[in-house]
């Protein structure tokens, strides 16, 4: 067993929701540990410029249910020099932080990887955006929550489409990684779903198009991921309308919407998991590592295996995809 | 009183929410009277091509709560000639229609208007649009909803505006009014709000940021009309970061997601009640009007006035509007 | 013009959905007119037990969107009698308080009447109650919210009603009024809606019962509003079941849900205006009145007044009830 | 590999969202397969009365996202006879059914298994109820919806209860099961959960309270399982409001609500990948299991393991329940 007196908490990259009831977790599992939770305001800066306060179970009241993230998150160009880091450290040891919980995705492991290696300072990772392109976990905090934006808004979408017999092209995030767009597309009922891992390309979809041209059905959803490769998704309602004068097409890209609002009860949950499990590993010695959720069950991977690694999209959901759609 | 032994009813032009709630409202109405209703398909086309078929209460069970229009709506280039026209009309006299119930906004209106006057068909128009820039009614049908999704999405983006310190310029519809924008941005709590009917400019905005800025604000929602003079969102955005690089500006277009959705009760309720005004005039022998709600009574106006004239912002709104975004 | 340098504002009696846009309006208006904000807790009860703060802009950001009253309500039986009230207003006066704005229902509008008639504390009442029995405005902050929430409930029923050959009875909030049962029945659909206002008994119900069944239909929904005269939903549910032992009925009382919930647009830009409206009265020299909405325009009615009156359910919507759900 | 020329489909028992979406995939599969789909009406009653038909892509066009299921469920007490069930059997041969896929929970299993015991028809079982208490499957269809449901209307309780200082008493279903209620209460940030699984007790809750009553908290929500031990939710607030005279206590009892609502995407994608995966097996040759996903991947389990296990509650989530509601 480690002594842990103080535990800081963080939120840094892409903000995601859920992240709010991470640190709620991790700052109620202090408290029922008898470890005394810190907030630290703005991610990584916050460590530089002295910006954290120790919190209660209070301070976490209401806010399980709140999108973004209470503390804010920040880009820290200054974090990536060795100095920053040493400041940061220092900050964080005059403050007595025994541990740190980095709730964020790849570029926040870095830092807590970094920071450990360099001066001792005992961090685990909580996988928190929207993104799921985390190794080490079967899904990431937030991940859910976007899933069902994207649904809402392409259901909504769809009513329109139906309406008019249009073709709608909607670009959904994920810029390395298709799983929002896959899901999405299979859940809204999409005709087709570009994504980055699959070679698909203009000549393809026109195929498609062509096809269910023929096949008389005459309003069609494409969900577009925005790592699609093929470039972006005005240029590809370009390209359509060019080979299919017939087809009015639209685009919509989603953007931001889908890192906000209430977080999804498995969201909510999940956090609430790995807060708490932040916690205890740090209790019990183990650091640098992030932890996740595999088949169920508490999880941790090392820090530096959840960044270069990645989640493969799932070949069966792929042929699912292909067969709902006919 | 004017014998009615058929009506049709048909959507045109952009769908809104609520259309199907209003013509399950007209099918009903017509069963109440003893009046049998026909339903035309794909607007003004279906009179064309004579897409048409007598329905009854069960044609429209369980589509009050459905978004978009289950009769589809579409452009009809050819109604807009007076042959074009002599052919829906011959369509719908040998169908036996006495009175046609046309669902939609201004170009709709155009062509119920001509085809009275020209062929003597006695017309009423329902106000179905998202923009909520019809003559002769409070609200439109579809125009809640669009609200209540704008706002939806502007409260997402604001969860994450708030987690990371940036500037949002969130584009709605609306293209010749800012009902959406000053209605949406008021109640998501936009730091400013650009409409159509105000002679905004990027200077005014740009003082406002500049103001804000010094304030020590630092994150901010803008909701723009995409009416809006000053030309699209997206060059707005690139004229702010020009001359605020310190801000990290988003730009997020909104788009069809507006015109979707479940409609909201207070559209539902319109809907059902301007339904059933449509066919009551339309047996009192009176036509050539448009059915609306105004101060909650139930009044009509020529066609002719619906279209040529247009509703003014309230400028006490535009009052409210600037006070709480101190 | 009267001289207000503070005001202060508090919510009192059951919450509704905007209570806080309420009372970020008023905060923010009183900021842009040089005025200090007084942010009074737990209604009544902050007054008599001197629980009150100058607030300023930042204390009401982002509150908005937030169902509830973050200001917090209670009954508080000490401001019923002569003594709480002067307790009260000597706080009130210590304080340097110059206006009270209450926002609320009946009972707290009362309070208010009190305060104002027997020490002189200016008061205006701004209506927030999901009933909407209010006397003097259109529509009460929370109702259009507490709608949606009653529909948006119906319809998942309606999914499974649906699905299953039942009937639902659903009793939905309005002790003296049937305007939520009434709206939201004819948004939802709903193949009867009873309220207190019309002597509706058990025989129409079942006769219509009767009428349904002989139709066919096979399942029904059946809005209920609480203060239906013939006893309790659960007692109703028996009733039928004994008269018609084919169906199943189903009973579900929506109950407190329909209190909370993120405010709908209408509800926030209606608690923005009205907020805007009752610092400005009181800077007028206006006071013992209620703002409210009628037509679209703010209006003020006598505290007195607004008490003893009440809108009336609109006749013509029970007519289209009667009419839609043929 | 068996040759399946046709295929019926069914849902039967409860109804949960996500089952128009499995039967959507599952005629789809069928299509893309070659299969002549049928869907069968009202479950088992559909098949002993003869109520089916062929049906194509088109047919299941436009359901993916509403809830409840569209071929309707019904209870068939003559199913559960052998007499019923050879009937059920003739219809189905003389419709030249190949094989049957069966959406449901328990009850209805247990059906597919006599039928297929006794008649050699070969049936697919796909887990479609919200309790998740069906062995063999991670998630049960409708599963994640339920919560995401109950998990919503909790937060509107909340709501009103931090503005009151209330204790609310809130009954969920999973008569057999907590999953539900341990999810939801976890995810609404619950200060107390009831489920069947536990001992609970009056006295236990009431010690809970007596601290958190000492704690100064002084708002409470309770989630209860509706198959808890003590008793129904209703006499379990009376006893409190005996023990606790100074807490005003509110009951309410989510019910119906539960059941409907569109689907939620993980339900979507669920019933997509279930649907494919109850045809490829047909057509395998395998039959007599229940299809479900285990870690993500689809598995087979004997329709009779199925019916006579069932999944426990997760330890490691009850801890955490504990943890977090400090």
């Amino acid at each position: 067993m480690a002594e842990m007196k103080k535990i800081g908490v963080l939120t840094s990259g892409g903000d995601a929701p859920g992240m709010n009831a991470a640190i709620r977790s991790v700052v109620r599992s202090c408290i029922y540990y008898g470890v005394q939770p810190v907030a630290i305001h703005e991610g990584y800066k916050g460590l530089i410029e002295n910006n954290m306060e120790e919190v209660n179970a209070r301070s976490v009241a209401n806010i399980i249910n709140q999108g973004g993230t209470f503390l804010k998150s920040a880009r820290c160009a200054e974090f990536r020099t060795p100095e920053g880091r040493t400041k940061a450290f220092e900050n964080a040891k005059a403050a007595g932080l025994d541990g740190l919980v980095v709730i964020g995705g790849d570029g926040s492991f870095t830092g807590a990887m970094l920071i450990e290696k360099e001066h001792g300072m005992p961090c685990i990772g909580v996988p928190g955006t929207i993104d799921n392109d985390i190794f080490g976990t079967d899904y990431t905090i937030g991940y859910d929550t976007a899933l069902n934006t994207a649904v809402e808004a392409i259901d909504k979408i769809r009513d329109t489409a139906t309406s008019h017999n249009r073709l709608f092209l909607i670009e959904v995030m994920g810029r390395d990684a298709g799983f929002i767009a896959l899901n999405s597309g299979i859940a809204a009922g999409a005709e087709e779903i570009l994504i980055p891992e699959e070679d698909h390309s203009v000549d393809k979809l026109m195929d498609s198009l062509q096809n269910s041209g023929r096949a008389g059905k005459t309003s069609s959803i494409v969900v577009v991921s925005e790592g699609e490769k093929i470039g972006g998704v005005v240029e590809l309602g370009r390209a359509v309308e060019e080979s299919f004068p017939e087809y009015e097409v639209k685009v919509t890209v989603l953007g931001h919407i889908q890192r906000g609002g209430k977080p999804t009860c498995v969201d909510r949950v999940l956090a609430s998991r790995l807060g708490v499990a932040a916690v205890e590993k740090l209790r019990e010695g183990i650091s640098g590592v992030m932890v996740g959720v595999r088949d169920q069950k508490v999880v941790t991977t090392p820090l530096e295996e959840a960044i270069s690694k990645h989640n493969a999209i799932d070949d069966d959901l792929l042929r699912v995809a292909d067969i709902v759609t006919v």
